[in-house]
This record gives C-alpha cells, sequence and structure tokens, in this order.
C-alpha cells in the first residue's frame, strides 16, 4: 500500500501526528503538499479540500488517502493505520483504551493551541497578545499539570510495565505523547525545565521513543520540519514560565 | 447488556450525546450519578476518577461500563455503540467517515464551549465576559458558518440522500448533530434564527431526529436534563447577534 499524505508543508501541526505512525511503520508514502509538480504541492491539497465533487470531504487537513479511501482526523487515521501495522493493541480492550488516550491527547493539543490563540485560530498572535498571556498562565498552573499527571500516571499503572501507555508494546498513543513532549519543550523550555522531575516517566517514554531507529532516522532526516511559530507548538518566550 | 453511564448529573454536556444513543437504540442503562443511594450519585463518578486502583483511568466524563469495559471520550463510546447498535455503517469507509464526521463535531463542540470559556475552563463566565465577547463575535462571524457550512454540504454531497450525514440510514453522527443544532438554537437564538435558510438541510435533520419515537419519548421525559448555564451550551444574549 502506497499511502498519500495531504497536510501544510511547512509546519509539523497535526500532520506530524500521522508522519511519526508512517515512518515508525516503514510504511512508504508520498507527502503530497511537500512536493513539487502536476498534482502535487499545496494546489493539490487546496483542490481537494475545495473540489465540489468529492462525496466525503475532509474538514480539514491532515487527510490521507489510502487506496479509496480518503480518512480525515488525526485521531480517525492513527487508529486506521495503528491496527494496520501493529502500532496498536489487537484486542478490543486495548484498542479501545489506545483510542481513548490519543482523543484525550486531542484535547490536550487544542488546549494547547489556544494558549496562544485564545480568541480567534483566524487572528494574528499579536492582535491576541493580552488573552493570550492570561490563558497561558492557567494552562501553565492548571490544565498542562492536569493532563501531564494524568498521562503520568498512566504509564505508572500500566500492568503490563511503564514503558508505554498501552499495554506492553509501543502503539500510536505513545508516538503522539512523545511529538507532545517534544513540542512542550520547545514551546515552554522553562516550565517543562521546572517540572521534569515530576512527570520522569514521561520524560522517559519521549527519550524511549526518539532514540528508536526509524525515528531517530527521521528525525535527522529533511522530512523532519523543524519547529516553528506557525505550528500548534510556539516558542513566545512571554508566555513561557518567569 | 446493561450499560452504566457515568456523566455530571446536571447538564446535558458530553454525556448527552452518549444518552441520545443509548435512548435511540433502546438500550438499557443507568445514569449512575443521577441515581442516589449506595454505589450512585457523584460520590460513585468520583471514586471512579480518583480511584488509583484502576489500571485504565478516564481522564475526565462521560465514561461508559459495559461489561467488563470502561470506556472514556464521548467519540470512542459512539464508536463503540454505534457498531454494536446498528447506529454505524458496516463497512470501512462508512465507518471511518462516520467517525471522522463525528470528531469534527468534537472539534466544532470545543470551540462552541470556549466562546464563553476562551481564557479558562476553571474561572467563572464573568472572570472573561470581555474575552467572551471577542471569541463569540469571532465566532459567530467565522468559525460557527465554517462548521455549519461543512455539514450542510456533507448532506447536500451524500450519493445516499441527504436525510443524514453518512449513508442511507440514521448514525449516531445525525443524532450528535440534532444535538448541536439543538444547542446552538439555545445558545445563539438570534443568529440562528437569521442563519436558518443557509443550513436548511441541518434544519431539517434535527427536525428528523426530533420527531424519531425513540427520541421524542426521551425529550419528552425527565431523563432529558434542560440546556442550563453549566453545560457546553449557554445562552448569554450578549453573546448572541443582534
Amino acid at each position: 500500500m502506497n499511502y498519500e499524505l495531504y497536510y501544510w508543508p511547512t509546519i509539523q501541526g497535526r500532520g506530524e501526528f500521522v508522519r511519526l505512525v508512517l515512518e515508525e511503520a516503514g510504511a512508504r508514502y508520498r507527502d503530497v503538499a511537500r512536493e513539487s509538480g502536476k498534482g502535487a504541492g499545496v494546489a493539490a491539497l487546496m483542490r481537494f479540500l475545495h473540489s465540489r465533487n468529492i462525496e466525503r470531504p475532509p474538514f480539514a487537513p491532515p487527510f490521507l488517502k489510502a487506496g479509496r479511501l480518503v480518512i480525515g482526523q488525526t485521531a480517525n487515521i492513527l487508529q486506521f493505520l495503528g491496527s494496520r501495522h501493529g502500532l496498536a493493541p489487537q484486542d478490543e480492550g486495548g484498542r479501545l483504551w489506545t483510542h481513548e488516550l490519543q482523543l484525550t491527547m486531542a484535547d490536550f493539543l487544542g488546549e494547547i493551541h489556544d494558549t496562544h490563540h485564545p480568541v480567534a485560530a483566524g487572528l494574528y498572535y499579536e492582535d491576541q497578545k493580552k488573552e493570550a498571556r492570561r490563558r497561558a498562565a492557567d494552562f501553565l498552573k492548571n490544565r498542562g499539570p492536569k493532563f501531564l499527571g494524568y498521562f503520568e500516571q498512566v504509564l505508572a499503572r500500566n500492568a503490563r510495565g511503564e514503558r508505554y501507555l498501552a499495554g506492553a508494546k509501543l502503539t500510536y498513543a505513545d508516538l503522539s505523547m512523545f511529538q507532545i513532549m517534544a513540542g512542550l519543550n520547545y514551546a515552554f523550555p522553562r516550565a517543562m525545565a521546572k517540572a521534569a522531575r515530576k512527570y520522569r516517566r514521561l520524560v522517559a517514554l519521549h527519550g524511549r521513543v526518539r532514540e528508536r531507529p526509524r525515528i531517530a532516522a527521521y528525525l535527522a532526516s529533511p522530512r523532519r520540519i523543524a519547529f516553528n511559530e506557525d505550528g500548534i507548538f510556539r516558542h513566545y518566550p512571554e508566555l513561557d514560565a518567569r
């Protein structure tokens, strides 16, 4: 199976969660909007979003073409890829639990995004800086620790050991948790450094995933886009802890 | 199968999306936190959230007990119930599409919630009223029409007819869309009245679901909690259109 991923070409964003799964799976895929030429580039992505002929239009990138299927919504794509590539448990309870964790990460990600865009995604950061300071302060004090503390507990309570979130093997949820930790380290380096000892299992998970051969190779390749201030995780020092 | 739903007893909130599916399915369920006595009430819910013995703790309500399974995250619960009770397509493409729509509704719902809580879910509305006015104005002008216009298009493009979002039969996504339309009508009556003709298929879907025998009976019963200003959909006249 050759996959086609459609996502904005200059940011990690939500597409990165899909890229990490494709890379760890060793899957063959095209990152369509990052290619140039006919049928590629952002134009190909936009054509797909705006075409009136598509019966099941995605609301937004990322979306994945897999043969005749077109699959949108990050967690939905990961659930699909996870079961196809051995990156999800096989039993029903394990599958549901992994997806539950992924959806909680999606909620977390929305709150992380809103630290710099509390008023409107369509406005510039500069136009909502004051509101962003208030929201980021609450995030660092309350919401961030609530989510991170939760995932730390999930690792601690895993009956199959604290190496992975669900069961004894790596799942797509671990890859996503890696990305969230990497992103938080980028966006809030002071707050994360201060809090590191509270989340030692998450810190270890981040390190463990980063060193997996395929992930390490990916991170060192030009396929990995650097974090930047157009993505979900943005480093604005004024929003970080003092 | 007897289900046990755990959700806050005084609001519709995210639990309502689960209640609607259980009601339409004619499933037997307990709404645990709304009952009183031993092993019931909010205490039972809190015990579950805070117990250190639960290997797979939900992050937040709603969660559903189904035999030995405990399932958290609304969209995850609906995917599970939908396939068990004939409220989701059976083919892989249809199942993925229905879940994709549900996850887009989850995103929409987060943005609806944030119209009255743009700074912090933990603060009172009164403490973020100014920010809420800005966010609600952007929501009514941009984000609301973007989401509603999308779902209207999904109905229009459905090759099996515009009665339902996915395929020729009712799915859990239609029940959720009903709830979102009902909630928006409650929260933003002026804006929704003005926009009604733009979303005639969604308005018709809302009416169609409301009149299904089991849903109509549920809505008329004391099991349906009224909308109120502690839920996701809140009627603050100052946030509605003029």
